[in-house]
């Protein structure tokens, strides 16, 4: 079986890179016309893929998945439509490969430019969503990238149908098939054998769950991207305008609380706890928040239920929120550089020091004042797509967009120059 | 022992982590002011530098350490002078921390900045030579980060020294001096720990062999940037200018063999070398140079010894060089991308369509035409600081000047914004 195994990732490996080479330099109208091919295909193959789907509901049913789980894995009509749409709104992004990012002229009369170009093979790491192999092969593919995609087990005959449309469009369109693959091995140790592969790969993003990406990241010998955990924080200061604290607070956790920009933690000044503590709580109970506090808190407001310290660094992803009254900004701000996940972290707050200070000391990808962290989003950014979000300081910080599956080479044009 | 290490590892790692919050924010002015006060004091102080050097290199012959290796490690009056100079020249740049990379506007009023920041603690990984603790601590500290330096047993009792006047120079200055600290535990198993510490370290950079580089690459959990090794290639096309082509093959492998962006392999077109591989093959025997080649390129100058498969694949890294002829462009493309490091390639052409798909071609961070590659350095290139050559495609590609040290993070500024 390893043999087998490995025999997928190199044989694939290898005719993605050989793939990638071509990738780099379709013109940007080819790859336009492709996502708008595509998405008129996925459209039209539509009976073909729920049959697909639905094999993959039955299974899983008769393997016991939870109803939420099966709700991620199914698709249907709007679901592909809202795929299908997608598309077209990615074609009408402008193309990032070939942007010269700066060029300059040496004393010695070399002529350097920086020049975007794509990474070469991405591998796509993740779970059950099974929109998430058509949005990857169409980033990857618009950005010039090819594609490894490591879809689960449970949405495999989705994804065999959504692939066989993928790739039956780009030989239609005359353009490289093995631009795009998927591994069909959804042992773990399939992924094991990408993220060794450091010949064929250059690059893996992990799309999924806390423990996914861990796995990745322990794992991976090729550069990885991490994405995803959110344990992020709301910081009410001392002189924060009551109602907008609440309105914010109310909507980073409930609006919705299953995704990585929700917030997890209330920090909340002691003055403005004292005084509007209470209320909050309230308003948050009366949307089926569950709190989980410090003693202060809970001298303050006794409906609060006891924190452990485990809460402090918990992802819920659920309508929990922990709370804890801190005694000024500094401490808000330790306690987020020691639990957070450098994520998304906002301040309400009407002092411009207060600001300033958490600004430049927070350590996160994104950091609001008087707004919601829910905004941590590509769209929501304005970049027109995203890949996922990263949590790491290498290459890209929060939202990525086209750009950031991109890297550069410098060109450099010379007359006959030898070093002295 | 296993735990003492750790100890260190952690004890350290948490200062440094501590203090880089700190280092983020010093004004630019101060971290010059450091840089030109350690400059002084290492001049200042540098008997007792050298006396330190003088117990490693005693105990290097001792342990019958290589000529090489020994003139890596020894310091003397001029080389600590040329650290001091460099010290200067790095105070002299400007600092890209703060900088505002983007910043925009959303519809909805949010108002967003993209804002350049240090990464937080680098560990950087090296081996003998003492200069490197310096430069990588001053590079680190100029661009806001705190780091940890992992030095090589051999070089201990220098490095002890070097970063003694480091840190008192930091309490001089009133700076915080955890931001630079030494590892004092050399065995290999403290290069792992470093590695699986991604709590407190943001970032880590091998600075070193081949080696070095592949044990580091393999065993982080922490992501590295992959530095170093260098098979870089010269394609001599057809209608080649045959001075200019001898003139730069020779500087590219002779001027400095022992360094990454020197070449390995020569692929020269069968035209070019039916005319002239002769003269260039004398040329470089008068350099000194051993060639090693294809069959065919033996039949035309019959002083070349065999190569074997596994030249093509050899970062020599002395005076040998292979040679190959092809049948044209596009097989020298396919041999650099097949053998290549992804470090520096050169193009000798006079032709724009074979340049052209060179350098569109060829996955490298450099791309030269008409022009050695050992021109791919920081200094080179005009960054004016160098902390190595970067060979993978995430984050940073080619060489690492300062503002390759650093992230960015999003400040986003509302007025009660939340998501619908």
């Amino acid at each position: 079986m390893e043999q087998e195994t490995n025999s997928e990732i190199i044989k694939k490996g290898r005719r993605a890179k050989a793939a990638s080479f071509d990738c780099a330099s379709i013109p940007t109208e080819r790859k336009n016309r492709f996502l708008s091919s595509l998405s008129k295909a996925l459209t039209e193959e539509k009976t073909a893929v729920l049959a697909a789907n639905e094999k993959d509901l039955e299974r899983g049913a008769k393997n016991g998945l939870s109803a939420a789980l099966l709700d991620r894995l199914k698709l249907n009509d709007k679901r592909i439509e809202d795929i299908a749409l997608s598309l077209t709104q990615l074609a009408d992004l402008p193309d990032p490969v070939g942007e010269v990012l700066q060029s300059w002229r040496r004393p010695n009369g070399l002529e350097l430019s920086k020049v975007r170009v794509p990474f070469g093979v991405i591998g796509i790491i993740y779970e059950a969503r099974p929109n998430v192999t058509v949005d990857s092969a169409a980033i990857c593919f618009k950005t010039g990238n090819a594609c490894l995609l490591r879809g689960s087990s449970s949405a495999l005959d989705t994804n065999l149908a959504l692939v066989k449309v993928i790739r039956g469009t780009l030989t239609k369109e005359q353009l490289p098939e093995d631009a795009i693959q998927l591994i069909e091995d959804t042992r773990r140790e399939s992924i094991v054998d990408l993220l060794q592969a450091s010949s064929l790969v250059d690059c893996v993003i992990p799309r999924g769950g806390a423990d996914l990406i861990q796995f990745v990241v322990r794992n991976s010998v090729v550069p990885v991207i991490e994405t995803g955990a959110g344990n992020c924080h709301l910081y009410i200061d001392g002189d924060a305008d009551p109602e907008m604290a609440i309105s914010i607070c109310s909507n980073a956790k409930t609006q919705r609380p299953s995704v990585c920009n929700a917030i997890e933690t209330v920090l909340v000044h002691k003055e403005w706890a004292a005084r509007n503590l209470k209320s909050l709580v309230t308003a948050l109970q009366s949307r089926g928040v569950e709190c989980r506090g410090c003693e202060v808190s809970r001298l303050i407001a006794d409906s609060i239920k006891r924190a452990e310290e485990s809460d402090w660094a918990t992802e819920y992803l659920d309508l929990i929120l922990a709370v804890k009254v801190v005694d000024d900004v500094e401490s808000a701000i330790d306690h987020i550089n020691t639990y957070g996940t450098r994520h998304s972290e906002a301040i309400i707050s009407s002092s411009p020091k207060s600001v300033e200070k958490f600004f430049s000391r927070v350590d996160a990808a994104a950091l609001y004042h008087n707004a919601s962290t829910r905004f941590t989003d590509g769209f929501e950014f304005g970049f027109g797509a995203e890949i996922d979000i990263s949590t790491q300081k290498l290459h890209a910080r929060g939202p990525m967009g086209l750009a950031e599956l991109t890297s550069y080479k410098y060109l450099v044009r010379g007359h006959g120059q030898v070093r002295e």
